[in-house]
């Protein structure tokens, strides 16, 4: 088999098949084929897409190409759930412990990364003690008592698509549906999830600005896990403007902490119940998803929900008072009010402008080495089609130093505000199954 | 500039502007631009194509990476041709004499090159004592006096299309237009030439099997040899069986020498006679076609043709007796007779398996470090149209081997001998302005 004639195949719109797309994965883990044909193979990808059976054995390639966590030892269906990503997205901090707390299993790895704000566990880390370094037994050990836990990324999980990503990246060969859908499939079945709930963005604030794209990334994803016989469902929700109101690691924490009380932003809580609804569908825990959305209504209401975040936090070492006295969270030293300018209605937020500010006020990381400042952050006041009167409180910054003429003007620049009525944005487009 | 950007650009479909291709051709030929992004650029390209302006820009940038030959100081305009490349294609050892004899002015930089015989210096070097070993100042010298003369390359021309070309073998994507056009075109204006003849072939012994394709990429090298100021033509003729009779190196010299008396075959002589007028043409030595052609009947007619080619020869160190007595050139020890099977017509000669043929008796380079035999080869009697009678010899073997059996069956092969009679194919497709 001779990769170049591999490439000449793809690039005239035929198909691979599953040894030839093996023999491209494996010779490229091992460095066997260089970057300069990977990307050329990329390229035509890019043009001539891949097939449903062309995604699933390019998915389970990488899957194979590294380490795969084994959560067999975890009662239950384990349901993870991917967000492509946006700004403001505290689901992940309020989904763990409201599926958790009617049974589904969440053994959730996770990581720091790069963005507007720290990853899940960099957030998590705002609660005074909370760590992440658990052994495996013990991981698996807290899932099965507390049906959550959190650990960070250990292994080397498909070590093929961590080069690829970083070679898509410099050949312009990111927005590809079947590499992206391929990807992020990859990594979620590596870390040992038997189903999966995603959740697509779309918006100016998101990967995937346009509906459509958004779909057949979401349909793409779907039929990628049910080919590998992960039982697979998406939602497409919006990211036009950032979702609830806090943009920061601690302010996150804390509008979680206000989520599991039912007290939450209305668009943050509401996307929680239709991902959350899907999740315990997905671990078999309801038969309908009127009955999930019950259940997790039921957690909330009763203090459950917030009861298994306490446990939690508690398990790995985390201070859980902080859920009572949200006080004790980081806090930045000053707070400082954007207001309006004019009476009117917002029209629009500009979801990235509004994580740029989080991210020069020192909430995220630009480069491996950032330091990330916990307390920092930005706080909507007011959301798409909210009125507001001149001098309103439109944002409240977080900061640790007290000039924030840029972040400011940064802000403004993300708002519009318009004299007639708007309506607030649709939050959830679509369910694909 | 980021070249990420640049790839995107294209693979969108947009222009890439001079500017943007100047840089991205510097930077490969500093080493700065990778391989990866180069090969993701090159199949952007085959998808994409690239404008007019697109590939005469590439091309100037290809020619200015590297070192240009000067051949300000020869008198006249210096015509180059280039064939794009099959079997048994002697033209360029007949068309130097017969040009040079009518006063263009032949300055030919000429290498070895992998394939089925060896490349046009090999070919002279069946010449006992010829040489292209020879000094620039000689070289201009002997072209100003002699109006012909053959150096081997020299310099460092176009290093970025040689780098580009092995990156565009190994990653499909050698055969795209914009790309072969502009590798073509770069050669030949670093080598020097005022004006440009192409010979394009088509048919299965050529790159482009189909004429469709050849015409366009005849049509995209003379657009940009007229874009890059250097007048160009082209003409697409038959490489569906071997050109002439001879395949081989001596064997094209003898042959070369029969085409210069009057004598050679009909194809190769009337190729020959197309290419030198458009040559002539291009030098402005003629006013039209017609009375090009007959200048060139002339010198073939009145010997000064031949008489070129003798003095061509001495003057780089040949002994031009071969010339009136080519059993002087290297002889192979057997000549083994391939007689037909049956009675028929000749209605095809894959060209490509005659080369193969030749290639397995010694006659071409299979890797750089091959030694070629410069005595072997295939003399080739009957052509597509012939009739031939069971028992006529179809070719003639030149073996310094008795074993021919493999030779033998790979001729076989590539005959096809049917009952009803056949036309021989059109020599001449079309010429391109």
């Amino acid at each position: 088999m001779r990769v170049v004639d591999l490439i000449e195949k793809k690039r005239n719109g035929l198909e691979l098949t599953k040894s030839e797309i093996d023999f491209i994965i494996t010779e490229y883990t091992n460095g066997n084929l260089p970057d300069y044909q990977m990307s050329a193979l990329a390229m035509a990808i890019y043009f001539q897409d891949m097939t449903q059976e062309e995604r699933v054995h390019l998915t389970t390639a990488m899957v194979n190409s590294g380490d795969q966590i084994d959560l067999s030892e975890i009662e239950g269906i384990k349901v993870d759930k991917h967000s492509t990503g946006g700004v403001g997205d505290t689901t992940t901090l309020v989904l763990g412990p409201l599926v958790a707390a009617v049974g589904v299993p969440v053994a959730k790895m996770s990581g720091r990364g790069l963005g507007h704000t720290g990853g899940t566990i960099d957030k998590l880390e705002a609660v005074p003690g909370f760590h992440v370094e658990i052994t495996n037994d013990e991981f698996i050990r807290l899932v099965n008592t507390n049906k959550l836990a959190v650990i960070g990324q250990s292994g080397d999980l498909t070590p093929a698509d961590k080069s690829l990503y970083a070679l898509r990246d410099v050949t312009a060969t990111v927005d590809s549906i079947p590499l992206i859908a391929s990807s992020i499939m990859s990594k979620k079945i590596a870390a040992g999830a038997d189903a999966i709930c995603l959740d697509v963005k779309t918006g100016n604030g998101a990967f995937m600005k346009d509906l459509k794209d958004a779909e057949a990334l979401a349909q793409a994803m779907v039929e990628i896990g049910k080919g590998v016989g992960r039982n697979t469902k998406a939602i497409i929700s919006d990211m036009s403007q950032p979702l609830g109101f806090a943009v920061g690691n601690a302010l996150e924490v804390k509008e979680a902490i206000d989520t599991l009380k039912g007290e939450g932003p209305e668009d943050l809580t509401e996307l929680c119940l239709t991902l959350g609804s899907h999740m315990v569908m997905l671990a078999k825990k309801a038969s309908s998803l009127e009955e999930a959305r019950a259940l997790l209504i039921e957690v909330i209401d009763n203090g459950q929900a917030l009861a298994t975040f306490k446990t939690f936090l508690e398990a790995q070492g985390g201070d859980a008072s902080v859920v009572d006295d949200p006080s004790q969270l980081p806090d930045a030293s000053y707070k400082i009010s954007v207001p309006a300018k004019a009476d009117g209605y917002v029209s629009e937020i500009v979801a990235e402008q509004i994580g740029v500010a989080a991210m020069k006020l020192g909430a995220g990381r630009a480069t491996k080495e950032s330091v990330i400042d916990l307390a920092v952050g930005v706080v909507l006041h007011k959301k798409v089609g909210d009125a507001v009167k001149k001098g309103d409180t439109l944002v409240t910054i977080h900061s640790n130093s007290e000039n924030v003429d840029e972040v400011m003007n940064v802000i403004y620049d993300s708002y519009t505000i318009v004299s007639e009525q708007v309506d607030a944005p649709t939050l959830i487009y679509k369910e694909i199954h």
